[in-house]
């Protein structure tokens, strides 16, 4: 066992070894994920072994500047403008095409296809409240005045969540929430804190830590995306296995709607009816806006450790991970690649040599009170050792640390490159996840095959339950023809195979508009009914976020 | 520290010490908790305290006897019967007296008190269906046929819940749901049950135990009450420190309603929109009847470990819990008597004398494996000790578990002597935990002396979250004119304090009748509309529960 230790004060915003330091108020790469600065061409062993693997493909032609790109000019009116412009202020409310380029989609493989393109959709206008009272009276606004809202803040939606679509609407607004940003009281005795839902990842962790406090979630969006995002998308994040799903941390809620507000969330423990706070995480924006969340925190970790394993096979490691989670052994993070995974990821690192010898690396990470990390740690290294695992040592669980925000932008060089590259999640029970597994990779594989394609598909269990746990898959291919229409046949297929297999249409990723025609095959007729009764409800124009969710 | 294992095999039921081993098929008494042979008149020592704190109260009245009440006639029409009977079989639709007595209400002390009357009021008809599908049956004719329905199982709220409201409808039927009891599936290796809601708790646990698990939920009503209950209610039990409140556990359900039925839960962690099932957990049968869950259960615990302690006052134990819930050391039972009980519980015992010493006593239980429950139960001593806390060994503990089901009957033989006993829940941060537990006593203390009725109020802290805990006050009044008025006018400054006081308006009792006037100040106007709207569409003739949750 090696243990690594990190005084409070050598790392308060809890970002250990986190390499990305762009400053999280610098917006967003308009085509690409992240930081153009910090863009990087694909590790040579990556290159060599690519065309070994999926065929050669020719080199994607240049995408196009953001200068070069035409929009459909803004239908948003003059009057609309100004009475906008009257709540938020002029200097708040933007038809510039940059502006609406900028908001017009998420970071999902197709967003980032159509961002190459000349022709691109945007919203019509972006528009960016201070308040919930600012968001409260532009929604009642975009009501009166037959506008489409589409909440936007972090912009980092993989399953297009954030299309500007103006539905049956006169026209469609971006509602640019990154304003709402700050804590806004933090309770240090019971551990809660009141923060504004424009509020991103970092900005979160950096006014928590000067407290001494953290809220420790940590999607793989986490430089970018905003705790407004995080609940209306039902998150989960790396630490999600001993800090809970991002849904568990919240204890209350404001939300604007067209239609009036509410403010959410009493005692940490309630039988008061069903907890409406519920209804919103995870609503994505269709029936109203989460302006501010009441969140649980928790005092920076004193102490963090460190450790890898390695299991002969996927099978040995993910019954290593259940009893690990029914133990309640307690690891802040646990991660199990599977063996496609596990080779690249070596090979990635230079020991492709290593990667022939098979296997599957895990890694797991401890945080809190010296005392409780070691014996939580010590636990967990012997449950693992007596399910089959080899300890690596703390190095590969401190490279995966670092190295955990760094994978996005391996995407955008791949896509340079030509090769297509796209992420999707699901989870099940433990008793269903190897069925699961081979279904999925089954319609990746056959789907691409289908059409002349070859594929790679890497997995890795992210998120343990005690009931089960999620897979995360890494597909790259070579696709010969019109990538994005393949793309779509072949994610279509997986949806089927989810459905059909017992896992869910996404872990943490959300529905949007990408999975949304499979929702009813999920929720069922009557679940559908009564999000739509909701929605009429709140919502009964239809102006939020149209085709989101419901379809 | 002192602990004491109890082997699988010796226990394999996981309901150590549970003292009452009435069989759950036999019902509870009509007009009172339980089982009338364990029924028992007060402790001579309580007897003597209570003039002195009370005042002298004359005896009760005698109570009606079952045969002596005197009924409305069912409003049932020939033709409603038959038809009702053509679904689940004739000798499942009773008319009787006794039937519709025995579902008249539920067991909180009002309920009591209107028991002992000889008018009452009943349902109309008691129908008894065997499946889901024959509950969806019995729903669609209802509705065709516009018969209010009252979901029965347990027949233990003590908030109004199942009073017998015929609402706007022609007649009103106790839908008993006691046939739907069964284990319908065990995964093992993922610790998932389907089970039938109507099941209750102890048949939950012997079937379970049976294949060496346990749901662990043990709420006071654990004996009668049933897994649909516990769902429809959000019920928290007793050892929900260590196994999470009820709603934590339900991880999928079918629900059959007047309009279309459910089935909800595909995976353990999921971002697909929001989660339906929750609108259900608290629903209190007012869209429609959860017919069947699916339950995270665990491994009957190896072993058990029992320590009372005591603190020098209130607030030093309750910060002492704070810690432990914060740092996550994983108690599975752990509770907190204020002086006033604490005095009380050692006078019951024939203590008096220490009674006067003064302090707080807590009792901590850990179930587990053994090395983690050697792990927790060392590491939340220490922090307990570190607090002020001084152990007491197992026996405070153990006696505690032994009577944990038995403090209902002490309410019976209060009723028979004319000495008004009631409790009522809450719950908040740990920052506002004391301010509301003065606030709530004062308003219970004032309520009764504007009435001239002396009263005792004792409290306990009987469920921790890291951020906040739920506060039980028991409380025991010297009534001289009508109980029931000057109850409800006490409670209603009761509820008054607790919303004007940050405390929920019950932690785990629910809503139901006796809170519902009061939820629109908890939940706001737009979170009434959302109910309204979820009910308008899967119930839109309203005949699930009239008058229950939404008034």
């Amino acid at each position: 066992m090696s243990v690594t230790s990190v005084s409070e004060t050598s790392d308060p915003s809890g970002l250990i070894g986190a390499p990305v330091t762009v400053p999280p108020e610098a917006p967003m790469r308009w085509n690409g994920w992240g930081d153009a600065a910090l863009a990087k061409d694909l590790p040579l062993a990556v290159r060599a072994l690519l065309p070994m693997k999926l065929g050669r493909v020719p080199k994607a032609a240049p995408a196009a500047q953001l200068e070069e790109i035409v929009l459909a000019p803004s239908l948003l009116s003059d009057e609309d403008a100004a009475a906008i412009a009257e709540v938020v202020g002029e200097e708040h409310v933007s038809v510039e095409a940059e502006a609406r380029v900028r908001h017009s989609g998420g970071k999902s493989t197709p967003d980032l296809l159509r961002r190459r393109e000349r022709e691109q959709q945007a919203p019509d206008v972006v528009v960016s409240p201070a308040s919930h009272e600012e968001v409260l009276a532009v929604l009642r606004l975009a009501a009166a005045r037959d506008l489409a809202v589409i909440p936007f803040a972090g912009g980092t939606s993989v399953v297009g969540a954030l299309d500007p679509e103006r539905g049956s609407h006169r026209a469609v607004i971006a509602l640019n929430l990154r304003r709402l940003s700050g804590l806004v009281h933090l309770d240090e005795v019971s551990g809660e804190a009141r923060m504004l839902a424009g509020t991103t990842g970092p900005e979160a962790e950096r006014l928590l830590a000067a407290h001494g406090f953290e809220l420790g979630h940590f999607p793989q969006s986490f430089l970018y995306a905003t705790l407004g995002g995080f609940a209306a998308a039902r998150s989960s994040g790396q630490n999600s296995s001993g800090n809970g799903r991002f849904d568990t941390m919240v204890l209350g809620m404001r939300v604007a709607t067209p239609t009036g507000e509410l403010t959410l969330g009493v005692a940490p423990g309630t039988s008061v009816g069903p907890d409406l706070a519920r209804v919103f995480l995870g609503s994505e924006g269709i029936f109203g806006v989460i302006t501010e969340l009441t969140l649980r925190v928790h005092r920076v970790p004193e102490t963090k450790a460190f450790e890898g394993w390695t299991f002969p096979d996927f099978a040995m490691g993910a019954a290593a991970l259940r009893q690990v989670a029914q133990l309640g052994t307690g690891p802040t993070v646990i991660r199990l690649s599977d063996e496609a995974e596990t080779g690249v990821s070596l090979a990635q690192h230079g020991r492709i040599g290593k990667a022939m010898s098979g296997g599957c690396s895990a890694v797991t990470v401890f945080e809190g009170a010296a005392a409780d990390v070691a014996s939580r740690h010590a636990r967990t290294a012997e449950v693992l050792r007596a399910a089959g695992g080899i300890s690596t040592g703390a190095d590969p669980a401190e490279a995966w640390i670092k190295g955990r925000f760094g994978a996005p932008y391996l995407r955008d060089s791949l896509l340079d490159h030509g090769v297509f590259c796209e992420t999707l999640e699901t989870a099940t029970t433990w008793a269903n996840l190897e069925a699961l597994k081979r279904a999925v990779s089954e319609a990746i594989s056959s789907g691409f095959a289908a059409h002349g394609a070859k594929s790679l598909v890497l997995c890795h269990v992210s998120h343990i339950y005690p009931t089960g746990a999620a897979l995360y898959f890494t597909i790259v291919a070579g696709i010969k023809g019109d990538q994005l229409s393949v793309w779509e046949a072949v994610k279509s297929g997986v949806n089927d195979a989810l459905v059909a297999s017992g896992g869910t249409l996404s872990h943490h990723h959300g529905v949007g508009r990408d999975h949304a025609p499979w929702l009813e095959r999920e929720i069922g007729t009557t679940g559908m009914r009564m999000l739509r009764a909701i929605k009429a409800e709140l919502d009964p124009t239809g102006i939020m976020n149209p085709g989101a969710l419901l379809d």
